[in-house]
């Protein structure tokens, strides 16, 4: 066995860990989990019960920026995985974000720092959720999505897969103020749909597959096309 | 070295095993393979001779699905890969799938349970193929394509980059029936175009760039646009 | 500790490196370098001072070629990484490629061979940047964009999420010619647009989110739609 468990962190004794499992200083398991090989849990981490995590996933990294980075990346308290929560393979999970009970994190998914993403919601394979997002109980999101920065999604979302949102108004300007969608609860989003900065998407809306939306999408009411018109809801 | 092989395993004594791999119980290995450094190959899963696999990838994992997960995951047998196959490095490969002779898969790939990838098949960089699909022959697949669960992908067909598909036809509807579209022989599909569940793409036709494809595309035709609509082909 | 450095690799005392980090032979890190845990650093890759490289990495890997790919892969010099650099967690970094001082490579990302990657660039999380492309100083290439082999980006250029670029005109060819888009100086790129083979997008050109680009975009226009016509800018 070549384990490498910091003599600080605390794993319950009936977690089950594979091989070459990294466990930094102060990190928490609890009862039941089992973690994949090659898994990374960095410092602080805080684990529920029963969580189950897949071979080399990266789990609790700080954000770094660089010289040119336009956000300036702040140390962030450690990451906390609520109960019951799977973690696929080769994913990448920041520190300063909480994840709920139940829910479900894709192979090669990232989410990155100060996001909140509520119980049983599914963040699929190869989704980003950039940081400072809200992803409300229930939600489904996609495979390939992309969440951007500072959007709130309510409850039972659906994301279709590769759809994706923008948060930078002016992206020619060197002054940012950035705003991304706000997607209301049961709202609906089509694959590879593309949603501008700052609209809504309202409560039971749908958005066709392919769509580009530039403006508010009203509650019920269905959009589709490039840019996004109001169409009659086929039953 | 730091190897975990397990006693149950079989390796043909003619691999070159990277430090840190991992084989699980009841794994065979044919002769020449080639086994990056913290490759990870899951329990039973079968590999030909002189199989390419670089570092970090996950070889042969289980399915797991949530209490959210509309589609509950079945254990699968092992994960069979054919002779000849180059696999990336970070990729995630699950069990219940067959990966034909000479297929490549690209880094940072993964594909799911229940698959059959055939011979020569080019699966790029960072594309996902869910569940249940097929995909024929010498088909190529560019990177970051999406490759939805149910689908049918025939021979010598050509996916672009960032192209992807869909198999939920009403998404806001709590039941579901799974369609996938369906790809002909020879057909080829443009860079970010979007197909809708249950379309079928003609033998030898032609998608182009960014287009939506709302219904069926005769063999030999060429579509383009949101929606898509028939154009003369350009010699 | 399970380190694997080859003694022929150069690290400099002062680097501080991870568990089960493994670094090949002649492999050069310079004075303060942070390696990940279980990062993979390939022969002969040179890394300037003060890089840092998160978990679980695979840096300098050499390119492969299938029986059924259409561009065979060369052999390549090592990778060089330049001064200050950021990489994030479980990406893919190509030997025969240079990326410059103080730049980001985000997670999840993978640079391929024979590029070169200008001073300051950040190459986002999920991006890809395929092989012959040169990316000027200052620009920064958000999540998910797809960058196609062959192209010219200039410096300060910014790619919005999950854009992409095609090179390849004639899918349905067999005989090819790769041309990628040219990208100007201080050009910007909406989230989830297209750019078709060998278009140039003019020097602080604007195409908008969601956007087809199926011609040249001249200096300092906006183009907007599918395909994409010039629109008056917005202040």
């Amino acid at each position: 066995m070549c384990e490498f468990i910091s003599e600080t962190a605390a794993v319950a004794d009936d977690c089950v860990l594979g091989w070459n499992v990294i466990v930094e200083d102060e990190a928490r398991l609890g009862s039941g989990c089992r973690i994949g090989h090659g898994v990374v849990i960095h410092t602080g981490t805080v684990i529920g019960d029963n969580v189950t995590i897949e071979a080399n996933a990266v789990i609790g990294r700080q954000p770094r920026s660089g010289a040119s980075s336009r956000r300036k990346a702040a140390s962030q308290p450690p990451l906390e995985i609520g109960g019951n929560v799977i973690i696929g393979a080769c994913t990448v999970l920041y520190a300063g974000t909480r994840i709920g009970n139940e829910a479900v994190i894709g192979d090669l998914a990232s989410v990155r720092e100060e996001c909140v993403i509520g119980e049983s919601v599914i963040v699929g394979r190869c989704v980003t959720v950039e940081c400072n997002t809200v992803i409300g109980a229930g939600t489904r999101i996609q495979t390939g999505a992309y969440i951007t920065g500072d959007v709130t999604i309510e409850e039972d979302v659906f994301i279709g897969p590769e759809a994706c949102t923008a948060n930078d108004r002016k992206i020619l300007a060197k002054e940012k103020t950035y705003k991304g969608p706000t997607i209301k609860k049961g709202a609906a989003i089509g694959t590879n749909a593309t949603l501008l900065p700052g609209v809504t998407i309202g409560e039971g809306a749908l958005v066709g597959a392919g769509s580009v939306v530039t403006r508010d999408v009203p509650p019920q009411e269905t959009y589709v096309g490039v840019p996004a018109r109001p169409i009659q809801r086929s039953k």
